[in-house]
């Protein structure tokens, strides 16, 4: 692991101000590949222009290896606004990250360190929203495993199993796969569960003719997928329930469709919501289209009305239109998409067809 | 669920300011009993002398129950510093929360929303040091499950077995014992890596005379226990490993002793240490004696050379002496201890006698 100077030169570039403390071990990971996770203690990676990085770090956390900045340890003793005001400019403006927590964060505003201190985290998360070559790799690879193990979860489908009992077989399944964790918990859902697009896995007992919703990802070297599909069980979805499951994935498939750079995250939305709402069903399609994607499973940036900036080539979001009526069907197909030079890549691959579980 | 009157005023009592903006999720539960986790959004319980409290919070979030204070909800394109500003005195002084982040108090303090703005928190965490009657027994409980769980996990331990594999098998007894969740994923040890006061199970494969160490805990009605016992496997340990152990259990036992209303947390911990030192392992006993606990694992307050404040009835905290030498022996015993008026109550039974698990 070693400092990547494109990384950070990109934050530079886009930060308001000549330096930046960034505390959010995510983004030190992101610049860095260090994982350092100082639980209730301070971590810094100071950025400044044309210097070389420093990084703040306790020393119960203390490594040997080399990673391209100068290390400043201190222990629990030490007072860490005077090590900081040490290595900055007290002239300047200094962007501070967007979860720095109010105890570390009001010394430095009492102590007056800078001439200003600003939310710089704009500057990582929108050089974040941007992946390069090795960030695409390892996410293609985690959407893999996840479409690989969709496979093995229906398997879990069978007469009287509730939905935390599936749920609870999912990790072993992706650690079997070279997941390394879970993205986010399994989200199981039988039946009317699946309507509450938050609903977590609880003791329900499958029922014939149930909907069986998979919302799930895992992790691969740090990079998440996600991937929702619904499932019928033992029963020939109605027409009217087939009526809706199309609309979500010809929303889905659609909006995916459109996607290339240029376009605006509001417009991909609205694709979807369109054609959801001239089914009939706008007002149960409650949430955003779709969220970015990364060494987090929401990182910033949507896919959403309130998002109006044109897509990218790197950026990979979730494309995922639901519709939740309790009293039919509560449905949603999940996609990953990368935008590349010229369009773009869905990076999950099972299939969106009505699929029935026997 | 409703506002605890008596927890509320306690805090403000302890308070530097006139009001205080509690947004720890964690402290909200323990103010209003509703646990409310907003992710990255917004959470607020403003806390103001003499009036009723108000709760920012996201729409998303919205219920129905009265709690007992004033509901302010927002959508995500609300102004939150506006909110908050037209609810308290700009000419008072402001105390947030210690975990408030950057995104949220930097808009705060560039417009001026207090006259000054504080670090509140210590007056809620000095509060929660202090259990009271409902709080004692649901800790008790979660004590007493862990006990019975322990007995259980020791069972899980036969020739071939990984430490990552019995671990995986920790929570589903838990649960069946009606435990709701890990206080923190379980620790299991084998051998060198119980040397390791921070070591995460892996694939190391249990090997006859091993140590092996299980630290471990679970949530009761929200609330945390937390143990540590050092089992041998199959082999009679060695003198010096015996040795070892003992001094790790006279550490233990007699700081237990020693606690009562009064006697200071440095000395507690003097106590155990020097007993360690005195046995010639003073350099392998390598972290603070003992940490407090609740709501969460770690609270505010440590059994440490830091903390030089006496104890009072209600606090609860651990007692985990430890020597990790590689060669010899790694070896904690941790139990939870209660301050009572009188004296003190060990929250674990089980035994501290040196066991072999054949």
């Amino acid at each position: 692991m070693m400092l990547n100077k494109e990384r950070m030169n990109k934050v530079l570039d886009k930060l308001d101000a000549p330096a930046m403390l960034v505390s959010d071990p995510l983004a030190v990971y992101y610049l860095t590949g260090k994982w350092i996770f100082p639980g209730e203690r301070f971590l810094g990676l100071l950025l400044k222009e044309g210097k070389e990085p420093v990084l703040f770090v306790n020393s119960l956390f203390r490594f040997d290896e080399e990673i391209g900045v100068r290390k400043v340890y201190f222990s629990d003793t030490d007072d860490i606004t005077v090590l900081v005001k040490n290595e900055i400019d007290s002239n300047e403006v200094l962007g501070v990250d967007k979860i720095l927590p109010a105890r570390f964060l009001l010394p430095m505003i009492h102590q007056q360190i800078a001439r200003d201190i600003i939310n710089g985290s704009p500057a990582v998360d929108h050089t974040r929203a941007v992946k390069d070559a090795q960030e695409i790799a390892l996410m293609k690879e985690s959407s893999l495993i996840n479409d690989r193990a969709m496979a093995q979860f229906k398997k879990l489908i069978h007469a009287g199993v509730t939905e935390k009992e599936v749920a609870d077989q999912t990790l072993a399944i992706y650690k079997s796969m070279g997941a390394g964790a879970f993205s986010f918990p399994s989200i199981v859902a039988f039946g009317k569960n699946a309507a509450d697009p938050h609903h977590m896995p609880d003791d329900t007992i499958l029922q014939e003719g149930d909907t069986v919703l998979f919302d799930v990802g895992c992790k691969y070297h740090g990079y998440c997928s996600d991937m929702t599909r619904t499932f019928f069980y033992k029963k020939e979805p109605t027409e009217e329930q087939k009526n809706i499951y199309n609309l979500v994935r010809r929303a889905n498939e659609e909006a995916e469709a459109m996607i290339r750079p240029g376009v605006r995250l509001c417009d991909i939305d609205s694709k979807a919501r369109n054609i959801i709402t001239d089914g009939g069903y706008g007002p149960d399609f409650t949430h955003r289209l779709g969220h970015f994607i990364g060494i987090e499973d929401h990182e910033y940036g949507d896919v959403s009305q309130a998002f109006t900036d044109p897509v990218q080539p790197g950026n990979i979001f979730s494309i995922e239109p639901g519709i939740y009526h309790p009293s039919i069907l509560g449905c949603r197909i999940e996609d990953l998409v990368l935008v590349t030079e010229d369009g773009h890549e869905v990076l999950n691959h099972y299939p969106h067809e009505i699929e029935i579980i026997e």
